[in-house]
């Protein structure tokens, strides 16, 4: 049985380990590569090598950062008084994108999913608390996904906030913008319906 | 505005050359390798660096090899009766893995394609020629794409080889397996009924 060289059967394997990717689009991908310049593939291989050592998670918020100092946490610059909480540091550049919102941002690193042995300990509860403690807020977003993962993590985060004394908020669940009646799940048409707002 | 880090755009502008591959999943792609284990971002790298070092073309077949002989220029273990004609060297596989086939291949490398630039002096057709007159040949099968530029090239190819006395075929047109008349389309339909066979 005829197989291809082991250099691209390995590239094979790694191109399978990202989201979305089976076998046939990873050799797709690295039968690409083998078309590339040779400058685009050393590109590839520094970034890939280099990667963990520019990109480091700011120590307060947890969010991405390469340089000495996270453009998130710069107090002078930011709305002290509300902080949104997310699952993941992708999630700063998605709200940050809306430029509805200049407040601080904490980034848990995952969502609550006992049946996956995510438990409260796994996620950045810690800093959280502390922050809590230190910062002026006024209120606080909770900006989850709308999951049962999401919605475990944000009664969770609820409970725990009460005593806080400071506004607890979650995102709104609706239509999506552009979006037809006829196409909407009921899930959503139901929230919609429970969330309507005067007009 | 914020911005990803600069380590993760250079990732981002580098996935998004992948074919198939747009802003939203290069996205999706770079921060997935954040979670990658350091090994992985190491293999990764290093068949980035390595790949073209160590896979070369074979230079009968143009086949893909990482040895110093190819397996599929073996004239001891293959029929050297027949030659298959492909465009790319991935397909070299696609044939070898249905087992019907034990015969020599010939890879063009791209199909000809005038509105592209892609003339004949860019398909490999100079070793083709030498191994038409050296190979005890009794058959040519064209196994090139159903396309435009697919067509184009085997309507060449049957023009040049017409002199060398060979049978000349090409892989048959019709219904894909498991496919329902109702969703197929009417080219594949009327090929079909052209080229039906007695049963």
């Amino acid at each position: 049985m005829a197989r291809y060289p082991t250099s691209l059967l390995n590239l094979i394997a790694i191109f399978k380990k990202l989201p979305g990717v089976g076998s046939k689009t990873a050799e797709r991908f690295a039968f690409h590569l083998l078309s590339w310049p040779e400058k685009n593939l050393e590109q590839l291989a520094e970034s890939a090598r280099t990667l963990k050592e520019k990109i480091r998670q700011c120590p307060t918020c947890n969010s991405l950062i390469d340089e000495a100092h996270c453009e998130f946490c710069d107090l002078s610059r930011r709305d002290t008084s509300s902080l949104c909480i997310i699952s993941s540091a992708k999630d700063v550049y998605a709200l940050e994108e809306t430029r509805s919102y200049r407040g601080l941002y904490h980034v848990l690193g995952a969502l609550l999913s006992p049946l996956d042995g995510r438990m409260p300990e796994h996620l950045n509860l810690k800093q959280l608390q502390k922050r809590l403690e230190e910062l002026p807020l006024k209120e606080v977003i909770i900006a989850l996904d709308s999951t049962i993962e999401g919605d475990a993590t944000a009664l969770y985060l609820r409970e725990n906030l009460k005593k806080e004394g400071v506004r607890i908020s979650r995102l709104a669940f609706g239509l999506p913008m552009g979006s037809s009646l006829e196409y909407i799940d009921g899930g959503t048409l139901s929230r919609a319906l429970t969330g309507r707002q005067n007009f």
